[in-house]
């Protein structure tokens, strides 16, 4: 529990009304009842103000008079909503240790503040830093390092040679460093082509469940700083991903490509290999990437769904283009001809 | 084995020609032997029935008279043989207990008749109702809830607080209560909101491999009974998901969209966030959603493939609707300004 | 470290210059230093190739006379290369055995060559050949049988009956032989449909990270040998690949669906069910195929992303094609009419 002023303070955010107020958990602006604190961010939801049950609202300065409860005033609500949950909602310390049904190998460094949880199995030469917490069923293979203060939530798999970076948390189900798609062909059959790369991931990333990160196949697959990966991605080999670039669930991107910093990529969205992106660059959901996009901006190639029966009509008239096209060029051939035809006429 | 006259009576179908008929397998029409029962739904394989090597068909009653083997009749051929396949393959039984390797905290509570596998970890709280099936490398994290009869079949997670109604069969590799995709932006970089709902999964429920089902923000994410969701699929927090909805594999829904009931999405589907998608709603395969469909219906937005050379022309096409379009004018103002012209010399 | 003279000869490559230079490691064109052999498939690198720090390049006839070090020869470089890269970095040798922390049911038939790693689950009648590796936290249900020297890397599923070929490496997170989506409609409500088929993958194929492969419904899932799956990839109940198909990530497969020969398959590309799709035929990546194609050659049907203020307008037309068919026509009868009527004014 805690006094709101003691919020404000904390979060560095300007109270409005009575500091005494006591805040015991966050929920939505709708929802809310006493001892909550919920936030409006988005003007959609405006109208709820009023009538908040909550005994706290975070919001802009512009809406604080509509306000009809204590508040945290912000230029950036949802932000300080954020801070405000996480001490409201603080990760559980946990003390460090190995369970006893994990397996660790001998040659592995383990730091006596890092937690290896049950089930867990930690290869030769791993390095596990500083409070370091290795959830139940994750494997993480030979050599690979992680950062401080990491975490593996439950069955992600670390293949081999992996560095990870200090506060990056990963979802359970995520495989990071397993072998870039890498097949040279010899007369239709394929040859594997060894990947000796690594992945490096970087300080404060977050990446979601399931989500598949390749080594590189010579160099490495690179994941920047603050990278927020969303679930059920696949990043291919040697991609370079730029500090701070959000990619939403189901992308895909294909081996090479580098993504700048500040990109957002929406849901589903699939890029080439081989292409370069460049720092704040905006494709939205679906969007297929077949080229370089270096400048700035957003970007798309998606058709939304509409009634089927519009949408049948609107194939037939694609598929009709070209006849529309060749009628429109005769049309106009015959247009210019009764022209000079009247021109002739009139110079009878 | 089964007389066919006994499969009859226990799912409730019409016998056709001779009870006595021995049932020791299911098989595909074309395929069948000596002992098999097979189905006819599909319209497709009716060529088949005349020559079937099966003992006996599922069918509709205006097949019968073509069929040359014995039968069950049947309004709905393949829900008869999904109930007759019940009988002939049912879920081997399982004695209840906790597999010497699994590690159970000694704070949940796990019901005699429920089983958990070889490697399965049980977290603090956790409460495994009446014949549950917790199977080798499922992890299943504190304080969550399953069902009645749920099985979780091999490496899946469950996530904290989740709850999972009865009868509920989720599949190797699923994740379900992972992290939400939260993200407030401080000036460029993210900083992660706290995902403090859960999942909620009603009865029946089956999940599909390595799909991934997201916990709330704030409120709970929540997949009602019945729901079929197929292998690969993400499930983004705070989605709701009608009964008897069946999602086709690789789809992805964005966070706080609610979906009917009875609503069927295509493979790879992919619906934006916070719409509202009514009940008996169906989506093509691959259809972009970006905008809510409250009523019912059939909505597409996908283009099918077709040869790469006429494809390339219908992109070109595309890109010169533009010209296209000015032609047409221009041609418009033309035979206008003709008629204009020709009008007036009638008048000259 | 081999002598290029050596690896020439393993490789069957025809030596470039010096023999006796020592090879040491593998690099890309642009990175590599002392002791490193490269290569030059790719003509967008050849400008790498007179100032490339490596001691051995791997390149095209037509190219070495511009190579400043020495090097192999060879009318596939990046198939020499797999190959020498293969001798440089072999696949570890592994002495057989079972961890002490693994679970292998008495029942099963483990070669003395084969490896059982940590927390990995062996079920009952389950055969694994000569030289097979199982790692870490991997299960195998009962009575699948996996062939000889194929690997599981790490946290891999595999489903009961499952028969997997020789030579198989299968990447983790990966899950086969679970049920397939099957599903008959009561009234509304699903019923399951038991899925009794299993999954046969043939000799040398590789399977990557989180990819998904559905049991059969009644017959079986055929993966072809050779072929070749990225992370990622939903194969649905029934589905046949022919030998060496390679299909890239995020792809997606549905029920019944065969795949010929030597086929390939861009990134995040659906098939629907049912369809029949020939040898060496290939879709680019995000194609939505929705019927057969039994011809070899190139298909296509996505829209690449561009600008969003061109996309905007580009949908915007398509949505006025009609109302330009609309005018178009109104447009031909006028001028026809014109026609008439100058025809009929000439005629004066």
């Amino acid at each position: 529990m805690f006094r709101l002023a003691d919020l404000a303070a904390r979060v560095g955010a300007e109270l409005l009304g009575d500091g005494e107020v006591r805040i015991t958990h966050a929920d939505t602006i709708q929802d809310a009842t006493e001892g909550a604190i919920c936030f409006l961010a988005n003007s959609k939801y405006r109208h709820y103000l009023p009538t908040t049950g909550a005994s706290a609202v975070i919001l802009r300065r512009e809406d604080a008079a509509q306000a009809q409860v204590a508040g945290l005033i912000s230029d950036n609500p949802y932000l300080t909503y954020a801070r405000v949950a996480s001490l409201l909602y603080p990760v559980a310390d946990m003390a460090g240790g190995v369970h006893a049904s994990a397996v660790v190998d001998p040659d592995a460094r383990i730091d006596p503040s890092a937690w290896v949880g049950p089930c867990a199995v930690i290869g030769k030469n791993v390095e596990l830093q500083a409070g370091v917490r290795v959830g139940p069923g994750c494997v993480v293979e030979d050599a690979s390092v992680i950062g401080e203060n990491s975490r593996l939530v439950a069955n992600v798999t670390i293949c081999s040679g992996t560095v990870i970076g200090k506060r990056v948390l990963i979802h359970p189900g995520a495989v990071i460093g397993s072998d870039g798609f890498g097949n040279a062909n010899d007369r239709g059959a394929w040859v594997k082509v060894p990947q000796i790369g690594i992945v490096r991931v970087g300080d404060d990333v977050e990446i979601g469940a399931n989500t598949t990160v390749d080594r590189g196949a010579l160099r490495d697959t690179v994941i920047g700083e603050g990278v927020r990966l969303d679930n059920q991605i696949q990043i291919a080999h040697n991609v370079q991903i730029g500090a701070h670039t959000a990619i939403a669930g189901c992308a895909g991107i294909a081996g090479s490509t580098s993504i700048g910093k500040y990109c957002t990529l929406g849901g589903g969205v699939g890029i080439s290999g081989h292409l370069e992106i460049g720092d704040n660059v905006h494709f939205s959901g679906q969007s297929l990437v077949t080229r370089s996009f270096k400048e700035p901006g957003y970007y798309s190639g998606n058709l939304p769904a509409v009634p089927n029966s519009d949408w049948r009509k609107t194939i037939a008239r694609i598929r009709r283009l070209e006849s529309v096209m060749q009628r429109l060029s005769a049309l106009e051939k015959q247009v210019m001809n009764q022209n000079t035809d009247n021109d002739a006429a009139e110079q009878d």
